[in-house]
């Protein structure tokens, strides 16, 4: 098979035809909820969601029978700067962690009865140090695109994607300034733990990294190719891939949010099948939720990445299918309305 | 087998007589946690679910295999003022429709894979009118704690209450102003979506119940036999038992927290096997859960009882225990630490 796609400008194409919810479904799935068996409303964010994925899946009674968690690993030359509180080495440490099941996305994919999928990019290939120049050439971010693409089950029903990554929440506080406006302080935050000397050097990378490409800064997939990574662009290229099966996502934290930010900023709407999975204790990802309009379902205190709060909020999704698609109406069940 | 207890004292004598939870057990899982494979604390609260889950089960790498919901239903003859949308009819039609596995909470139960059992109290014999007497006698209020402390099973791992009973949001506000203060306009809410005129009556009879009782609000046993109905007892009666069994509890909503605080009120420390699954819709239910110390695990805009909000946050814990139990330590997984 062919790629879909294999320059930044046939990746833009992708974005300027973006499916729509099925308006037929969103109707009829509204008309149901409104017949079962509980007061209107009672159920509270379940019943949009449950109406959300009726629209994305095209049918009143939508299922979520095979859920997928993705997973992507990349390095990062920005690593150099002294940004992290861990080695680089980790991020392969953790991908073989998650090949023999001992992380946290292991369990939170169990417990969500969903498959698994981890992909490591390059990470003998760290990208370039976007404070020296552009994190990727657009051979390399084309790829890193499609290889999240390819990689999304098209018989999957609910999508979460996540990552690994050392140093990446330094590359979406970048991202993030890039693409939403502010300041590096405004963006950057702890990560894995950073400390006050490091949290100093990663703002400055930050701020380097922007005045480094502030030619590119209008363009968001110019702003994915120099300032993102692999790991990123491949949940950049998961989400919009999702897009075109109507499969809905569920968003994970601060480093998915901002590769999820390039689709909104390129065109707006393009997160409509996106649902915020979890706030993270990340400093800024509360703030990008909100430049996304996202409110997110849960608020947890995470921040460990992997997809961990995104597989845990598939739970709530599953949830709110299962109850409308299960339930009883008032008709069937002989209950008085009130 | 004789009951646990035949009278209020005998049940008083329970509360006085309560298991804590294994230190030891306690100190083990932090030690374990320490060495998972993630950053210190990135998995927030699930962190702490996980260690609080292993201090009740007394072992340092829980398990939740057998997790069981219950729901409760009653009558209550404070309907008599006019204080519900729906008829007291909808409570026995509610009850079947559980029965046939209608309703959200039969969803809900099989996301969370728990058994459900469902008990309802002598639905066609309505409590008294708390405006007018007592709503149970002494042997009434003692059949319905003592039928949810028996309706526990022993080998369950982790509970969820939940209740059925139109009018019962009357009668929490009622407890809830008797036990933790204020007045009834601070607990009065509309439940399942009363008017405004039914807003009045309902907080006028919150008024007249406290008046006409105001000679026992300081017994917290006394005020739930006075102004409180029998599915809320045999709450009560079930969230104590788990505390003998050492089984950790999620709570529901409004109703189950009012029915928790009868324990907490008659002995501080009575609800710490339990966390709250969420925070309601229902007005005064966040008040409620600051008055008992208890931050939701869910935000969701839930309002509808039956334990719902309840079982949605069992899958939470499991999540928490999974990834506790599950996932491999450093040393294990040959990753650096930070």
């Amino acid at each position: 098979m062919p790629p879909a796609f294999d320059t930044l400008d046939a990746f833009r194409g992708l974005l300027a035809a973006l499916p729509e919810p099925n308006a037929a479904a969103v109707a009829a799935a509204t008309a149901r909820n409104g017949q079962l068996t509980k007061p209107p409303g009672a159920l509270g964010r379940l019943e949009t969601l449950a109406i959300w994925v009726a629209g994305w899946q095209g049918s009143a009674r939508p299922t979520i029978a095979r859920p997928q968690v993705l997973v992507f690993a990349g390095n990062h030359g920005v690593t150099a700067q002294g940004v992290s509180a861990y080695p680089a080495a980790v991020t392969a440490q953790m991908v073989a962690n998650f090949g023999s099941g001992g992380a946290a996305i292991n369990q939170l994919a169990g417990v969500a009865r969903a498959t698994l999928g981890v992909h490591a990019l390059d990470l003998d290939l760290p990208t370039q140090d976007f404070t020296q120049g552009p994190a990727m050439t657009e051979t390399e971010v084309v790829d890193a695109l499609h290889l999240g693409w390819a990689a999304v089950d098209p018989a999957c029903d609910l999508l979460a994607v996540g990552e690994m990554g050392i140093g990446n929440t330094t590359v979406a506080a970048a991202m993030a300034a890039a693409l939403h406006g502010g300041m590096a302080a405004d963006w950057a935050g702890r990560g894995t733990g950073v400390d006050d000397a490091g949290m100093a050097r990663k703002t400055a990378a930050v701020t380097a990294g922007l005045a480094r490409h502030a030619a590119i800064l209008a363009d968001p997939l110019e702003v994915l190719r120099c300032l993102g990574g692999r790991e990123i662009a491949a949940m950049t290229g998961a989400i919009l891939r999702a897009r075109h099966l109507r499969v809905p996502v569920v968003l994970d934290g601060f480093i998915a949010c901002a590769a999820a930010s390039v689709l909104e900023r390129a065109a707006p709407g393009a997160l409509d099948h996106c649902v915020a999975g979890h706030v993270s204790a990340e400093g800024a990802h509360a703030r990008l939720l909100a430049a996304l309009g996202k409110p997110p379902l849960l608020d947890l205190g995470l921040r460990l990445g992997e997809g961990s709060g995104a597989a845990l909020a598939m739970l709530v999704v599953q949830a709110a299918v299962a109850c409308h698609s299960g339930m009883a109406t008032f008709g069937e069940a002989g209950v008085a309305e009130g």
